[in-house]
């Protein structure tokens, strides 16, 4: 946030920034989905839906596990949410009392260890080892004082790393034998670049899946996702969404149903992520800047950054002073390595990217 | 939720169902806020915003406390949130640490206490005295076992009950006194039929108020709505709100802060309650219903119907079976007396409450 803030400031100042740390598409929803948000706005009668959504949007999302996976679920174990920020937390305070343990990968989005901790439960992080999950160290962990939940995101944040369909399978089917609840964090699926989307219902109707309309779909300000439950949670997701929420905004319910009709939309603008993905595979290993993981998916890439600083917070706040490029120090996403590693994003125009790497090389 | 769900199969039937139930307005948001949300959908650049809000919105409603009650309030010290729902759960948490105690009155909106046990905080419920908020009973619960939170709503849902000036100074003084962070539900403010609202931002900038655009403004499916904070709080409400929200959703926000210049429109929708509450005032009583609070706001009445049932969720169910009208029976509302109590909602328009008191009226 600091560094975004300054990055404003200098842009606000007539600096010629540019943004290697946003975490959201350049792009905005396409045309059809706003006509259809423009037109609800006129015409549709608005007010609190169900907690669990419009049946419509269910619907749609049910559709479109069929149509995307060849996987059956009904729309009655779908829950349209806040965004995944309110899937977390459902799935959090419904899977666990208080005082329970949520294990999550470090490096990972640094929001789930701060709504873990708002929520009064205990986030267990594990290191990732060689750039995969280390499911013996959950096990071990497990052994020591039970964990009630683990969270994973594939494709991830800030890695892109994706976990393959046999290693998913058998992480389902551990946490299954230990009695640890599962939730998938599937918001970057169809932002893989390497193969197609594993889903973790592929495995069996017990995991929870979160999902988002924010990231492939272009809607972060809309604040729209959605849960796939399993059929016991159901119920237990409702009380508590009814409470804590009420329901997710009305309006980005009705025009997210319209998403799914836009591929051809989406894939243009995948297009311009596959291209600055190969940007920044070509040209930062020859500045002496590494991949940390395998950026295979969503549209971040986690960069060892240890040839030239120690302090990646530091090397931040020089590279947005001096050449007003800005990206993520890793701090916040790894407590263990992000001192030696920042997060590249490349969710921006095509001629930016490659400008922000002329400006890089030059520099270093 | 279960005399909802029963009412809409009946009416879902062909059934002719008349609804004092629900805790929205029958109305719409005026015209000028829906075509700001179609124009914004189409030409705005919508994302992620600031976590406390669009700087636009946050301005409209510090220049709203000016105009409504020549209060300066800067816009620094405003939080847009999803709706109320956000606010209280940010209140909550900014304000307490786990196990927590949160003072509440009873009755009172059921999802306080939701939220507070689903955070890891204690309810404590206050039974009213008189129709009035006992403060002696706060200041006993707090000697035995310090109160770290007192939230209280004036206008009330399901009371409709007003706090008066006098006494909603007392409570704040007390509380600063007494050292209890003191949070005041301020949604159904402009729903007052009986005299001026008084916010407690006029008894010093250490209240937390929550507000909404949900009611008064009939923006309930937008999800959207402010905190005021203490100077001190907003950086830690910041931190939650990025968090948990990231923000609240950015259409609403535009099309929220075009709401304040859309008097007429509502003051032509709060005579319509005004009728109705004429209604419900002249004719319950003489059907042996009373009133077990002055129903100065908000558009609901906390009715007695002792006289006909010691068991309310038995009598909402024979009603809508019965005469096919819906209203909600007290338990949730208060878990003392609600066995005794209904909750007639007057929201709608005054042709149905007319003819739902006449059926009533035959009926009992």
């Amino acid at each position: 946030m600091d560094v975004l803030a300054e990055a404003n400031r200098l842009a606000a100042e007539g600096k010629p920034v540019l943004s290697l740390a946003v975490g959201q598409p350049g792009a905005q929803a396409p045309e059809a989905v706003r006509r259809a948000a423009a037109n609800a706005a006129i015409t549709a009668r608005l007010g609190y839906t169900d907690a669990l959504g419009r049946l419509e949007t269910r619907q749609a999302i049910s559709d479109h596990y069929r149509d995307q996976y060849g996987i059956a679920v009904p729309a009655s174990r779908i829950a349209v949410t806040t965004g995944s920020s309110a899937g977390f937390s459902l799935a959090f305070l419904a899977l666990s009392e208080p005082g329970g343990r949520v294990a999550i990968a470090s490096p990972g989005y640094p929001a789930y260890r701060n709504i873990i901790k708002a929520l009064s439960l205990e986030a267990v992080e594990l290191p990732m080892k060689d750039g995969d999950f280390d499911l013996d160290a959950l096990l071990a962990a497990h052994a020591e004082k039970p964990i009630d939940v683990l969270l994973l995101a594939s494709p991830a944040n800030p890695t892109g790393a994706v976990i393959q369909r046999d290693a998913l399978g058998g992480i389902v089917e551990a946490c299954r034998d230990a009695g640890i609840a599962f939730i998938s964090d599937e918001i970057y699926h169809r932002l893989r670049y390497t193969g197609d989307d594993v889903t973790a219902l592929a495995f069996g109707d017990d995991a929870v899946v979160i999902n988002s309309f924010s990231k492939y779909y272009c809607m972060t300000g809309w604040r729209i996702g959605w849960m796939v439950l399993p059929e016991a949670l159901v119920r237990p997701v409702e009380r508590l969404a009814q409470s804590l929420y009420i329901c997710a905004p009305d309006l980005s319910q009705i025009a997210a149903a319209r998403a799914f009709a836009c591929t051809d939309d989406y894939e243009a603008i995948k297009q311009g992520y596959e291209a600055n993905r190969k940007l920044l595979l070509e040209r930062l290993p020859k500045m002496g800047i590494g991949f940390a993981a395998q950026p295979d998916g969503a549209f971040y890439a986690w960069c060892d950054v240890s040839r030239h600083t120690n302090d990646s917070m530091d090397f931040a706040r020089r590279m947005l002073a001096e050449i007003h490029v800005a990206a993520t120090p890793g701090a916040d996403f790894d407590l263990f390595e992000g001192e030696r590693h920042m997060r590249f994003s490349y969710a921006g125009p095509t001629e930016a990217i490659a400008e922000a790497l002329d400006r890089i090389e030059a520099w270093l």
